[in-house]
């Protein structure tokens, strides 16, 4: 099945990353904004950048009616506002890829924000949407900086999260197109509650430590 | 200023990892055991793996009196009760390096204890022992297997935390001896609760992803 993908919203950092690096794998995106003026500037600017036209802009309104895979990227604070109202306009079957982190600093230093009413962003947006969607963390330890970096060979992982095996088998299967990516299977949803703890890690290892600049993870096999 | 190295226990799958290695990079090795008399035949068989007399063996209680720079390689549940009695007996500016994970298991699956007394096991020894002893975590998400596997070449990472930069980068440099080890700044003790949730990740990771075995993490800096 080709699933059309879509970006609520693709035009910030790790939204734009996640597009270039889907379009030159050979997927046509749609890229959701607050403003539709917004949406279509960074979508031309995209399509620029990779030499050819995979990549559209509309309304973050307009992609759960267009598309049945996709990426929510937005900020944790205007999360369940912004998918309170599009909860019933999701199509049947689809697919969540969910890049969210409850992520705050307190001078310059990364971390997760307590006492959240879910233990985790995914599991937040699997009790903000129907139950019929299924939902997969993906992406969250990415440096978006990295993606964009469209010319920089890569070799990381990216730690899936998912309570249906299937979708995670499906979305590993796409993200895995994009060269120098390896989807993971972490577990379930819960596990999300790792993952995110491992963005702010992340990012503040790139802070302690000089020789790491827009890090993110590998696992590394003994058997290889 | 050279430390003697202890570790309690040292007849674990983990702590043999650990002393055959840092034996390897020319250290005098004491690791300890409930029992003497199985203290000194596993350092009998460690040194016989690297053929060279570098480990001996002795009663944990020794430890403390012997030795200035301690791993602590306890099974959780019996942290505390191990640590409490020898609590006076530790040399004053000791270096603990710990390893403990409160790690369980259901199903087969790996996950880390909940409403512990302490947000994570280094945070729990810091509160056993003196104030004058300084706790660095480390080597907890490292495959025991891994490093026991002494003639395979390692490209790992260890997250180090600490209260006390001084003493994290003294441990840092003592374990980057070891070929293939880097010691990575990933903040202080309260970030072990994240590192120690790592710990259970990268066990299931192992159990749901066929390519891994026996798998470490790796930072992959983007400007390499």
């Amino acid at each position: 099945m080709t699933r059309k993908i879509g970006l609520i919203p693709g035009t910030g950092s790790q939204g734009q990353g996640i597009a270039l690096r889907l379009a030159l794998a050979g997927y046509e995106i749609l890229i959701g904004s607050r403003k539709e003026e917004k949406a279509k500037k960074v979508a031309k600017e995209l399509n620029k950048i990779i030499e050819k036209e995979k990549i559209q802009g509309t309304v973050n309104e307009n992609i759960p009616q267009k598309c049945d895979l996709i990426f929510i990227i937005l900020p944790y604070e205007f999360l369940e506002e912004t998918l309170k109202p599009l909860r019933e306009t999701f199509q049947k079957g689809t697919i969540i890829v969910d890049v969210v982190v409850p992520l705050a600093f307190k001078k310059g230093v990364a971390y997760i924000l307590e006492d959240l009413p879910e233990k985790s962003a995914s599991e937040l947006i699997e009790k903000t949407l129907p139950e019929d969607i299924s939902i997969v963390g993906a992406f969250k330890t990415i440096s978006a900086i990295t993606l964009k970096k469209i010319n920089q060979p890569m070799e990381i992982d990216i730690f899936l999260t998912s309570n249906s095996q299937e979708t995670k088998n499906e979305v590993k299967e796409i993200l895995e197109k994009i060269p120098g990516l390896r989807g993971l299977d972490a577990g379930d949803l819960t596990v999300s509650r790792t993952i995110e703890q491992m963005t702010a890690l992340v990012i503040n290892l790139n802070r302690q430590n000089k020789e790491l600049k827009h890090a993110s993870f590998r696992v590394i096999s003994s058997n290889r």
